[in-house]
């Protein structure tokens, strides 16, 4: 038998619906069956949760590390102290300090190998900077904690899916004034490249589309709303199919999802974060996952925030979080069944053109 | 019995989708009901895309001038020459001038009060382009023609609606790279005031609430990302609940969308066009309705482009066509009816507060 994947699960910010998102997700027979999960946070929060929201008692384990975690439980890592205060819906230094504590020991299991894939709750990216958290968001924090030295490989690709619908990013966390300085060629085919990599290997497509959308309204309408399309967008794509990855467009993004376009590929560019969220949310509602792509390791987060306005108010749906484990268990599946059909490719065959000139290199593979 | 409103229809590209969704939504005798059609295009090209689309024969009325529409009919005025030639899916400087003589035409008749409405097909911005137009669009180009000369009321909004979504632009055809500079406090408090008129006076909404979006991803995490949302949009709001405009936010995109907070509110103003438009067609798919407010005259158009790539095929839905017509009717019996109940209003009322020094003043209404 296929031995349980161990899903870390870091808590995020105490005093938003972190717990309450967790909890409810794998308050549910099936998603044990799937995963050991090894929650990296506190038990007495679970507990201050779980009574407020009055919920059903839970088969919490206290577990010392992530070695020591029994299938079948929701096991819980304590990286808090007992006395933590926990103020639903008020940002505050401790629960900033807290959730940097549980990302920083999920980190290290990660890398040890002690947990399989990563799941993080949402954070607050104000109280939890400090002198080793100086990161816009988590997929930045985890691009530099998880690079594994091998170059382009290691830079991260922010991916939103949900079901058939995967939406990358060129520009992530960044002020909509530095978005079109930030869009070149080699930035919008470097991410070309790693997405279909991801689609390959991630998500099982084996010969994945792309459709890429254009900076500016209408495409730029042939150079009247802008020239990056022509300039750097549209050579970008040429340059991508030069290196057999099938990218199409650019496309304006309102007619793109208007037409209902995107239901022909297997994955959209978009170049900046609201022009793929907004849509992206709108189709998928609460049911979307954020996916860093490009990293060694397997991580992903439900697609909310922090929600502050509801927190411990029973109100958060869980939807989110539980495809954000799934998804984590999924492509952790995929990578290794990927890598196990690639490992020992045959050499490739040589046949005899009828030229006695062909020569045969057998240094490529 | 009110009289029946005269509807202008300009036939766009000729090259485009422009007659076929124009025929096609007119196609039915219920839409004869509501309004006499004016067609501003050419009876010669209406037939030989009537017989390419092997449509049933329509009651076509070549008509001289708006004056001489008949009811119960197609009106047709001819703007161009029997010898113009229709090349489907092709851009052509003819079906540029054509788009221009129609659009020139109406602009004339509209102005005058030979029809009541304008709805205009898709045209090709590129071949449209000459000495007396050069305009990125339609909205720019009728703002110029149908300025009356009385300042504030004159600019021109893009609001797109469908059923009772409706999405404001505060730029809209805009290179990307000039969007950030081109978002100011006064452009914000502008936007919002006529936003706000034009849900009163066009839309029959009474105390419309507008949410306000950001324009900086996660509207900017209090500076994290950007400081338009600190420095200039919520400022802007301020103004606009000061001069007792119901706004509010900002709200980040991607959020208010996937939430489905975008139902509480009667309008949304977006910073830009793939802001506003991409979740907006996401959302109304082929219903949607491009409306030109703040102009003293109606003018809406589908919100959908001249789609070369299916002219002539039989293809494309008149949805959004029959959709941009009962908008028009809709906006204008709106006017009517707010100028009729706000033509007279009674005199304040002053009641004696027991004091002697009350000041009547009878200047103030």
């Amino acid at each position: 038998m296929e031995k349980t994947i161990k899903v870390g699960i870091t808590h995020g910010d105490i005093n938003g619906i972190g717990y309450e998102v967790i909890l409810r997700a794998l308050d549910h027979p099936s998603v044990l069956e799937f995963c050991t999960p090894v929650v990296y946070g506190s038990a007495k929060i679970a507990a201050f949760y779980r009574k407020a929201l009055d919920m059903q008692p839970l088969q919490l384990n206290q577990a010392a590390s992530a070695a020591e975690a029994r299938g079948g439980v929701i096991n819980v890592i304590n990286v808090v102290g007992e006395d933590i205060k926990v103020e639903p819906g008020i940002s505050t230094p401790a629960a900033g300090q807290a959730a940097f504590a549980a990302l920083d020991r999920a980190v290290a299991d990660l890398r040890s190998g002690a947990i399989d894939v990563l799941v993080t709750a949402p954070i607050n990216k104000h109280n939890v900077q400090s002198d080793t958290f100086r990161f816009p968001g988590h997929t930045e924090y985890l691009q530099a904690a998880l690079a594994d030295g091998t170059a382009a490989d290691t830079r991260a690709l922010m991916v939103l899916c949900a079901d058939t619908l995967r939406v990358a990013l060129v520009t992530t966390h960044l002020p909509l004034s530095q978005v079109p300085a930030a869009i070149t060629r080699e930035a919008v085919l470097d991410k070309l490249r790693q997405f279909s990599a991801s689609l390959v290997r991630d998500f099982g497509v084996h010969a994945p589309r792309i459709a890429v959308l254009s900076l500016n309204p209408h495409a730029g309408e042939e150079g009247l709303l802008g020239n990056e399309e022509k300039e750097i967008i549209a050579p970008a794509i040429d340059d991508a199919r030069s290196g057999k990855i099938l990218a199409f467009g650019p496309y304006a993004a309102d007619g793109f999802f208007g037409s209902g376009l995107y239901r022909r590929f297997d994955g959209i560019l978009a170049m900046y974060h609201d022009q793929g969220l907004a849509p992206f949310k709108t189709l998928a509602m609460d049911s979307g996952v954020n996916f860093t792509a490009g990293l060694p390791y397997v991580r992903t987060s439900p697609d909310h925030g922090t929600g502050y306005d509801i927190a411990g108010q029973g109100k958060a749906s869980c939807r989110s979080m539980r495809e954000a484990i799934f998804a984590a268990i999924d492509i952790y599946r995929n990578r290794r069944r990927e890598d196990a059909a690639t490992a020992n490719p045959l050499r490739r065959q040589y046949f005899s053109k009828g030229n006695d000139n062909v020569v045969l290199d057998l240094t490529k593979d």
